[in-house]
């Protein structure tokens, strides 16, 4: 049997972790993982989703008549565990703070207490999303079916509990619960998107959503749709200024067809319609209907180009 | 430790899902859960696909001269678990008549059986599958890696199952079937969509194939194509018209290259060929080739308009 | 209960079967299975994330003590099973010449433990890639945020382990590394493309590039950015030519916004910047700024037209 | 590699099995599992188990305040579970006769709910076991361990529960459900054993008690103690007869030593103190001490024998 | 947090070991694991119980019409399993010798193919045991309810498999099948035991059979009946005499009661009765019936010697 | 579907625990699990066995040259999760008493070192017990085989481990840790009592050694031999005095057949033998050998009452 050099590996692999650590200011001391878990977060959301939709994202042996006590025992389980990642978050963001466990305690526990107060809207904002589908797309036999099957259902129920984490102050929870969503559909929300009731992606694959984006109710979005920065403006020292609104706000009642790409603080005023493949940079008023014109024309020309295939 | 107001937000979302059901007019009679079952669903796919490539997406210790042994058995487990959830589907869409046990059993039998009997038709049209990427792509090593690797071939084992089961009347469990590939593909077939022979997608990462498409023998597409609808007519009430032939449909031998968009009832013609990002919305003839023309020209007048970079 | 005829479908799929082994040219002595296996990839690159980045992505009971104890039982775990599928892809490769096992244990032995002596450096690597990632993204909470969450980073680590394969001359197993993460991510990166240090992916889902892509260090790329092929040259015989560079060469420094498509064997030179969405098959120089500039034109076009919506 | 004769032993364990269902006059229509399954009674107790004890043999994350929320799912769980397992039973038990479904639902669900009502009265018994295992084994050091790790315990949840079921007429379950803890315990109670409150079992292993034993209040046993049956009475016809009462009466507050043997429809009288090993086919007054009287005389008899060893 | 030495320690474990392998003369060459594995043969056993019992203990989704393709595949998954164990145990026996790689493959797939041979037979045994205890025991409601809980059936089924290995000369695969039994039942039969058709032990736990018993048909015993060796004879230089028979012989239609000790090569007669704590060192007529004569009159002597009890 | 009142058992239940809860004088403030837990250390133990015996208990894939490695990660794991475990029980130790975790923290730690400090030691007394199990069972084919097969060992590395963990006051733990192997093995060996080197227990079903108990050097016991109490004395308050020495002293080379039962703080001198069923409540010189010699007299006597059986 082949051997190899495992200890000189190890060795060498130590070194450049190193130099990782030094250039990152890593402390050198013993001691655990202190980051958030991925995987701990993935359990939370598969138990708030069950404590949203007990008897249809519940367990399968699920029975009406204990559904309370079901979702009773499911909350009690998902807040002690966003209470423990909270924890984690808060004391990873302290680290460079002289440690204060009681006042982190504090903290995390209001934060999840707030938490658990907006589960009630958080579900009633699902239902919006889940009748918007259904009244959206001629393929949706049913409103379960929606919830069962519609990746952009998925995407939502992620992203209504990962917003209101970063709306109290978690943002590192709040993006792994976001990217667990887009690892699972390929839309990509970022937690800190503002989305009112009644949303509703179709398809979805590719749709990327950005941090500062606003959108009102009633809004649909089809695939590969970019509400995206223009720019990303850098500060005094070179430095990417964080934080600035920079991404499109979306009025109610406003459709964006597959492929366009809207980018910029830019306002797509209520009731807007704006084709598939347009690349925006500008307001559009309410109302208005923004098509690729030219292309269209583009594509006229290009018919008229037709020639014979040799193959 | 923190203590949370678990009985108070279980009323809470008990009021909530109250008034869902309510505006949902669902029965409030205790039972237990009367859908189709994802997990169950990607199991059965999971059997099946072991059925049809036993050597290849079977259990890793088969060997070659007991094959038969493992089909028999897998395809027993398949069949009873999808006569189980066709029983599901066939309830729930009669859930507002008079209950018929005895007819739904009688129907999902037959359903079932002639599922089973298209397998063999189903391999077959796999293998051409597999050949059209070994055959399209330079990529490709051999006609094995093309079945272990290529998301493309993975969707359409889906697609060509739920294919059948949309065919033979269960749209529920095709659609899930075609969602759990679409989750892992990013490769979106509605189970609806007739695909001959030969069909290949490279990458695929974005492909959006619509309801009512009809593709024909040897087409090859390249990933984020939308064969999709134009419009959503609406009835007299307001309500989409569902089931109309709304999508594009695909003569044999066409290429689509990646980013195009095809939308509406068109025809694009035996032999033609799609250039990457056009968007078309008329017929194409047979053997014609659409180019991005004006496009092209646009990026000719965009280098012209090339400056220096400050940064 | 309904009853299949199991007997009856179990003999037609065998006879399809059989069909395609003879088409294949497949021996028909029974055997067991002799390609290298998915779950045992996962397995290994699972292994691997640990090694590299022992705290992150190790078991969550790390301590930074007993770092080098893990690391070494990984490393060993994780290079015996790459030995392992090494030879059953080597195998693979010689079933149609003599057998000789010695040639091939040798042979993989070298293979490994060369890939082995890469780690460091592809540690070192993704190291400049969360860096580039973290001072890139003005959402960017920090370098542990970027490991943790980044479907960009996720997608690297599964790169430069592959194409580390892919150079040893085991590209089966380089693909399913790679295909493993694009059905993670969306993101499909060839294992043959050679990619500089500091690289960059934003978003991500849509994005592919190609075989023969060269990268320098220090670019930047966003979703749905394609660096493909432009055409695929046929041999003499009709046969497509396989291993022809005929993907892009992007130099340092350059930034590629979201949709763009570079096709062929073009170069973008250093420090260029291109647009969202633009479509390019030419080379561009230094440093130069490709716009979408006609397509913007068309949008102010567009807006002219906007009229007001019935509905 | 080695091939088998893989279909020849098929065929010859066929017929081995034909032979069988033929001696015992099996149907030979085609259907699935009939019989009640260990695994699903095994989960069943398992929830019970938390059912009863939810802050130490609940899940691990319990949280008192959330108790009832977990015991009202739990209960559920096991209830659902046990209903489906008794109408296994039951129809099972009527499988010679003409079917009916309906009946046989009616009497499991009756079943299952007079045994629902009985689980306060079997958590207070276990309780009283509870207690008197503390207060009887010096080696004890608080009420939790003794239900964290005494197997006297353990067999005791199982018994309680399994007894319960046999008065309830479904006494295969019972069966199943004592054999599980058997296995895990080397204690075998047969479910038909009435025992009264305040019972414990030292060590336990090898301890044998028959299905007719009735157990008074407050008694002790130790290991390797048998209450069994002295004869197997046959009828007209040579059978067994079966329910006769053959095990021994153990009133109140007897003691029991390790390995005693007491056989057949005696009385053990309140108070009474059996030795070790002793051999018992008698009735024992109430407060009498039996003691291995001879043998001890026949130890001294032996220790006279000592002779020195050779090896 | 805690730090530990782990270094230290790891080092002095090294040393422990290091001392052992020089005493038992181990290679110390680099090396992987080279004996068969318990879990292996765990999951082995449990096919093999599937192939035996197909409806009992096979799959819970299995049904009749499809037995033979489920019995096929497990029977190749533990045949091939199998095989690999057996080549582990003939190259640890021959690790003292040169290699002969050849050798032992056709030696283990020889062994291997007389083993599937005689499924079949065994399969007949083991239903002669079912109906021994099905008839011996009053309590017994079903052969079905024997087969599902009776731990003397388990212990049956892994002897009767483990025999047929001791036969066939691989001693350390049955032994560690026979230890798997003995765990899970209490039950402790040597491999390589000779035991008769319908065979029935009751209760059975810490009955124990040793290596050379020969078994008649037929037979009854109960729980914690040794059948042991009553010396062991050392060779000249010291060493145990290993092989020799030194455990009893019972002959058909024997009953041995609880407890009773029978020790040496002694023969139990056709027929004999053999009352429960008896200990044996002697041959037994054929029809006799051996009692504890003296112990009971001991009991009465006892009963005599009752007194008040103080407590 | 039958609905049972799970609302009024949850009820019911809580006022039995609710009076359990008062009896015991529990606290009633909400909180979590406070005791040690089975599972977590049946994982400990499971690592621990690894750091002892690395290439026959270690992971499958393990080989040679890197056991360092795993046993470093593997030690840190099993230390990691006993301090969190000794916490817990020191917590629970201590629940009566000011809160001081900094205590509690400060002596886990020390007692967790001084238990890694001892694992070489107790290695080196393993390999003794496995090299007496060897050279005293005529049945054993090799170190291997006993270290793999033998419950008598199994239950010794729980013993060791469990006995170490009780000097350093952990007593439930230890008991936990005990009864793990009791359920598996069916052997009893309180981890109070003291034994020396060259232990071996053959067959091992229902032996139990009671806590006080102290064996020396090369001892050897068969099934179901009891080393025991003779009487609980109870204090002035009528309580059972804890703690007292009430278990046999076992001196080197002593031997013990099966069934014996050796009661109270007697000695066994060195290299006396103890037959068979003994039942022993003296002293025995050293050198002695005790037989059963009435019973043998009992049994000629019985031989003579050989009579014609009828049946």
């Amino acid at each position: 049997m082949a051997a190899f050099d495992i200890a000189d590996i190890v060795q060498s692999l130590q070194t450049v972790r190193q130099q990782w650590r030094e250039v990152q200011k890593r402390s050198l001391e013993p001691g655990g993982r202190e980051l958030p878990a991925r995987e701990a977060l993935a359990d939370i959301v598969g138990a708030l989703k069950g404590v949203l939709f007990p008897m249809r994202l519940g367990p399968r042996d699920l029975r009406q008549e204990s559904e309370n006590f079901y979702i009773g025992h499911a909350l009690d389980f998902a807040l002690q565990g966003l209470l423990a990642q909270a924890k984690l978050e808060l004391q990873y963001k302290a680290r460079h703070l002289p440690r204060d466990d009681q006042a982190i305690d504090t903290r995390a526990s209001e934060t999840v207490r707030a938490f658990a107060g907006a589960l009630p809207r958080i579900r009633a904002l699902l239902d919006s999303d889940i009748l918007a589908a259904y009244q959206g797309d001629p393929a949706a036999g049913s409103v379960d079916e929606v919830l069962l099957c519609y990746p952009g259902i998925l995407v939502m129920i992620h992203h209504r509990i990962a917003h209101e984490l970063y709306r109290l102050k978690l943002p590192l929870l709040a993006r792994i619960i976001a990217e667990l969503a887009h690892g699972e559909t390929g839309i990509d929300i970022h937690p800190g998107a503002r989305i009112g009731s009644g949303f509703f992606i179709d398809h979805g694959t590719g749709v990327v959503i950005g941090e500062t984006t606003i959108i009102g109710n009633h809004v649909r979005i089809y695939q590969a749709v970019t509400l995206g920065a223009k720019r990303f403006p850098r500060d005094a020292d070179g430095h990417l200024e964080k934080g600035l609104a920079r991404h499109p706000i979306v009025e109610d009642d406003v459709v964006i067809y597959a492929g366009a790409t809207i980018l910029g603080r830019v306002t797509l005023g209520r009731g807007a319609v704006i084709g598939g493949n347009v690349w925006l940079t500008h307001d559009v008023a309410p109302g208005a209907s923004i098509t690729q014109a030219l292309t269209q024309s583009a594509e006229a020309a290009a018919n008229a180009q037709v020639r014979q295939q040799q193959s």
